[in-house]
């Protein structure tokens, strides 16, 4: 059907659709046929909804923690020696007040507040503290990141193009503050922020993961690693590697159970593998090939490979 | 080669080529090499250019019905009981106004016209108002999909989580609008509402598609959902699941042809499974394993599966 | 464990951990301690971050070449025929203000220079002009890469809707930019542009790879194409798509070597497939089956799949 035709059949569907819209829906009907949806639907979330978490406040917060994670290399502030004292102390004021303000409004809906944003100030304001105590660790284990990832890409050049351009060190940055917040038992905002990396990378690393230092992603679109996954040190994983759950079928009754893998020290799987299961365990120093697909434990130092008899060739 | 040895090589490079630029492309030579290309290469846009639709628009249209299917997640307002109509209303005001003139715009060039943007924005009016009509339909199967994506996943805590950090969730949302726009036969704006999910989402799920309510995708880096696939309801994909045509070598000559297959209801695919062809059926109940490849029919009520024995296993 | 025994178990933490905070993190101390961490990770970064490149400044540049290449699809501006050369003109003067800046500040770090960004300002005017008198060629090429994308899939309706909805053309456009820009041996920015793409499209192209004319990408996410890649022309890769290396674990010792595959004219690869190592050479004309894992050179005209029968049925 080309265009032509396609408008007409338009202007038909059309002219019986307007009828519709005439006797259905004049503006005020469909205003008042929305708002009861709303009703019915939100109706918990439409009598406070200016306490729900604001999605770009903390996509603000990572941003900013990401300054102060590596300094200089996203901000346009002049940090020569002199003022990096300064540079450290405005980025900590500024996550402090607007983390801490998203904190509270979801600690406010959890526990069932009605009231303003202050009732939980408190108890957010001293999670953002501990949280915030934790980022010279995290600055730390960044580092052997960043190393990891350096050393093991013939590809890099330098380090500078490690934080600059390799989406693996930032999914890492924003798993490693989220499991932070995740462990303080913050709800909600250690997923938004995740989600917020996994948006720009394709790299989905759950909060609640377990994961070691020297820990590097390449390429990185296509990874998943689920909530319960354990995760030693020295471990590297390729694009489109699912660190995942044999079934989810249970749904919301397998909630808390070991579900997801775990892989001990000096781990490399290469892209397209599935390693599934809670029981499943591979072994230090395993190389699990491209596209394999695991549902069992692999003893330390085996490689795992698919056959390559498995082709056909024909011609054309 | 360090980079000394670069920047000696560039100003090598760099002398004999300033000598070619020097000859070729003074400014003025280069400018009009380029307005050339656009003659060659663009002769029909550059005549009317004001006329294409605007990326931008058609993303903050996606933005602003996103706040109307979930009313206070996703935006600034404070949306009481006593202001849900005021947010419906002014919402629907300023997403009428935005998509009809980029509808006009699209159906303006689609058929032919060169005239300014008035033209065609009778029907580009009437085509928002059948579009604005389906809104509270869309809102309510949303909340299916909604409700199944927390049913089925042991990681989420609650509604919330899924709204604001379930990538399928914006993605099939994003679909469901782009698919009535779609059906009403508008051109071009479907697939930029979708790509745009698409880009925030790696979820690539075409306007054409047909699917069924309580729709859940997990993860859904990698997904593809080819233009003629249809779906059924209670249907769960996972990250890297291709719903593909078989071979498109056949290219423009296929268009219109059903190319992708069909998904009976209570359908599970696990993760990076490819099901291909417009003839394949995967009836009522079956689950599909995980880097499955089927581009055959399957009986209802089936699990299938790769085999495991196809690994090797050696020390490394 | 609900949300209350969290809130419980999280004051338990909690006043455990403020004690912590109170004998550890104060404010000054927590500044102290990260001010610490940038001496001892980022010391030579610290007396110059005025200089690094500003990611923000990359990303625009990337934008002012897209409405370069297709004008009057991505900008705002009216370019009717008589302005056409006033477009032309202002982009390529503020592009080439903005990419200078940004070369110069990286040539200065890569060559040791503490000064202030007019020390290599010279080097990078001139590369800019080289870069520049290229787009014309890049149009060119570019354009055999929408026709053969149009040209390939029976789902697309026009050549706008190549334009503005396929990620692939994106991608190969960025890529076709930035590998310009690394063959005149620029460091990091090539990168910066083309992980600016990956982040937008889950398509990974390294601006070191070699590839033809009438390339097409379809859906795309999660393609990886390898640094020493050779791709031909009339190409056409499927999502999911792996160009890589046998195995990376030399690491930093394989800087330079040829590690990726060779691609001959009219190759087609489908979803999921690995093609790896660099010995290996797809010949003219092959067609390569979804999921297919291959590590091995394929004769030209040859098909090759994964075998059927190695799926396995039981009732659910």
């Amino acid at each position: 059907m080309n265009f032509k035709e396609k408008v007409e059949t338009y202007m038909t569907i059309h002219e019986e659709k307007v009828r519709i819209v005439d006797r259905l829906t004049d503006r005020d009907t469909l205003i008042s046929e929305i708002t009861s949806r709303y009703e019915k639907h939100f109706a918990q979330e439409i009598t406070r909804l200016d306490y729900l978490p604001d999605t770009s406040e903390v996509t603000e917060v990572v941003s900013l923690l990401r300054r102060l994670l590596f300094p200089g290399y996203f901000g346009e502030e002049d940090v020569h020696a002199a003022s990096r004292e300064g540079l450290a102390q405005s980025l900590v004021t500024e996550i402090a007040a607007k983390l801490s303000c998203q904190i509270c409004r979801i600690l406010n809906i959890e526990t069932g507040k009605d009231s303003n944003c202050a009732d939980m100030f408190g108890s957010a304001d001293e999670i953002c503290r501990v949280f915030l105590s934790k980022i010279p660790q995290i600055i730390e284990i960044l580092m052997t990141d960043v190393q990891a990832t350096y050393d093991g890409d013939p590809a890099a050049q330098n380090r500078h193009e490690i934080i600059f351009a390799y989406p693996g060190v930032f999914a890492i940055s924003v798993y490693r503050l989220a499991h932070e917040l995740h462990l303080l038992s913050v709800p909600l905002i250690p997923r938004m922020m995740t989600e917020y990396a996994h948006s720009l990378t394709g790299i989905d690393i759950h909060p609640g993961a377990d994961i070691g230092h020297h820990f590097c992603i390449d390429h990185g679109t296509g990874i998943v690693i689920g909530e319960t996954t354990r995760i030693g040190a020295y471990v590297k994983l390729y694009q489109g590697v699912t660190l995942g759950a044999l079934s989810t079928r249970g749904g919301q009754s397998l909630r808390g159970a070991r579900r997801h893998p775990t892989l001990q020290d000096e781990v490399t799987v290469y892209s397209g593998a599935s390693i599934l299961g809670g029981e499943t365990v591979i072994g230090k120093g395993c190389v699990i090939g491209g596209n394999v697909f695991i549902t069992q434990s692999v003893p330390a130092n085996t490689r795992v490979n698919i056959k390559n008899h498995e082709l056909e060739y024909r011609p054309v």
